[in-house]
């Protein structure tokens, strides 16, 4: 059986956005429920989140493991699964971890670009790695089954991250440093460690993280892919497509100054370009998924390893959550 | 005129405490409302303050400045003044300062041990420095009137506080590592750097940050204070006793523990010494300032260089406050 899924999305949800993910063949999506919510304002999300299931049921429904991606699979549908771009929901209460599972959460960035109470994000000057608290929260998210994903956090915290957990981890969205240099992206040797602890890295298609970014070419994309699994092998690699379908400009300004600052700060953009940038022509939404399979196929890879990379490789990371 | 200040305690507050504070003489006490409450919670602290200062106002009154010392000196009552031991009531919010303010803060450690939003604190295995919120939070607190506290920080995020912080910073309540090392004590190349920002030290009286412990000797605390002042200089040193009188065991190790972890954590104490330790017999409570008044005599101090250790110069650092 062959799985497709894109393990980062957070567009502005709607039965439209819904369809396109289907149009996409997309059997699951990790969503980003929460960036800076704390813990009562993470229950208000899933009040949204309750009429999206509601309003949708044939399209989609709240996935908690592997099974429901072969269900989603069997009936057509799309298994969304719930993650969170900053550990805001737990604050500093580590009972927290089992409680936020309990309302679906199977990802949780340990930061979002700042500093922590768990570990340091890419946007600090320096990174201490992970905390006291990060440790501890690490150990129980292993426990109940919630995925540590270091997307967003400094290289020394996510090495930490690798080796204090005890379950392969995942950067869900992000490409390699050596073909963009970015913040975000992650270098070679992080990588390879990544990989060798069977943690799974996420490609994004965010123009940011994109050489050339919304003028990035199909090719070199499929290249950096690549690449990529030269260093990683190819059971490493999905993607994690990190589409902001349809959100206003306030989002992703909120997403980089969150309430931390009162001047503001542009993050990955710049003063001239505050807002979200446009998306490459190859990948507009998820049926993108339908150029990167071709562009695949140039550049050499099997039938299999492309659905490894477009889904397999993730459903069998689901399986080892729990 | 001279005034008697103890720049921290955290004592379960009662009519019975406020009493001997008089007997103490002391004309301001700079309480701790905070260890771990967020906004919400601290609110509730707030209620409990309310209760004491109406139903002691002959003993008490809540301080606002240092009009209000002088005040109180008149009056012969104490001024508390309200700090956090850290900084999660302004959660992740910059707005909260100016709110927390408002409702008598003026002064807030970036840090309590651990790693928190805006610093690292002294249990940290690695110390990154004042963070990116941090940064904002210290230029903020300084425009708005809150003391940067950085008694429970590590090292550099205490170098990084001064060097940001366009006002003093102040260590309330902690000793020199060279007369007892301790992670909660600070070099004297900090201790330095601090007097020449014009920042405060305020003397523990606390044991676990005493040579000896409980069985400290008057003359050796005094002798200590002689070559703290050697270093910083006469006009920056004064007392932060740290006293927590009354209060039950389970209280030191909420402080330790707060929420972070399962397993409990025994921070300055240990296994078989879980509990507060015993004050050392010649400063049981704030009536011990009457002994380092004798104490400081023995060792060589002029009657003003006693006044402004006792009180006269935290009360000149709180003339620069606002």
């Amino acid at each position: 059986m062959n799985y497709k899924i894109d393990n980062l999305q957070y567009c502005k949800w709607s039965r439209e956005v819904f369809e396109i993910n289907r149009q996409a063949d997309l059997d699951a999506v990790h969503v980003t429920v929460v960036y800076h919510e704390d813990y009562d304002e993470f229950l208000k999300r899933l009040k949204e989140w309750d009429d999206h299931f509601k309003n949708n049921s044939d399209l989609i429904f709240l996935g908690k493991n592997f099974n429901d991606i072969e269900k989603a699979h069997k009936e057509e549908k799309t298994a969304i699964f719930f993650g969170f771009q900053n550990c805001s929901p737990i604050e500093d209460d580590i009972g927290l971890i089992e409680k936020v599972h309990e309302h679906g959460c199977r990802f949780m960035q340990l930061t979002y670009n700042n500093q922590s109470l768990l570990a340091t994000g890419c946007y600090e000057k320096n990174d201490s790695g992970v905390t006291n608290f990060g440790r501890e929260a690490i150990k129980e998210m292993n426990k109940i089954g919630i995925v540590v994903d270091m997307s967003h956090s400094a290289e020394k915290s996510t090495l930490d991250a690798i080796e204090i957990s005890e379950k392969p981890i995942a950067i869900t969205h992000a490409n390699p440093a050596f073909w963009h240099s970015a913040n975000r992206n992650k270098s070679k040797n992080l990588l390879k460690t990544l990989a060798e602890s069977k943690g799974m890295l996420g490609l994004s298609l965010y123009p940011h993280h994109l050489k050339n970014g919304t003028n990035c070419k199909l090719d070199s994309f499929c290249e950096m892919t690549a690449q990529t699994v030269d260093i990683m092998g190819i059971n490493n690699v999905g993607i994690g497509s990190d589409l902001c379908l349809f959100q206003p400009d306030a989002v992703v300004e909120w997403m980089r100054n969150g309430t931390w600052a009162k001047q503001k700060n542009f993050g990955e953009g710049n003063k001239s370009k505050p807002g979200f940038p446009e998306q490459p022509d190859w990948f507009r939404d998820a049926r993108g998924f339908k150029n990167l399979e071709n562009g695949f196929k140039k550049v050499g890879f099997s039938e299999e390893e492309i659905n490894k990379i477009l889904g397999n490789n993730w459903f069998n990371f689901y399986k080892g959550i729990n």
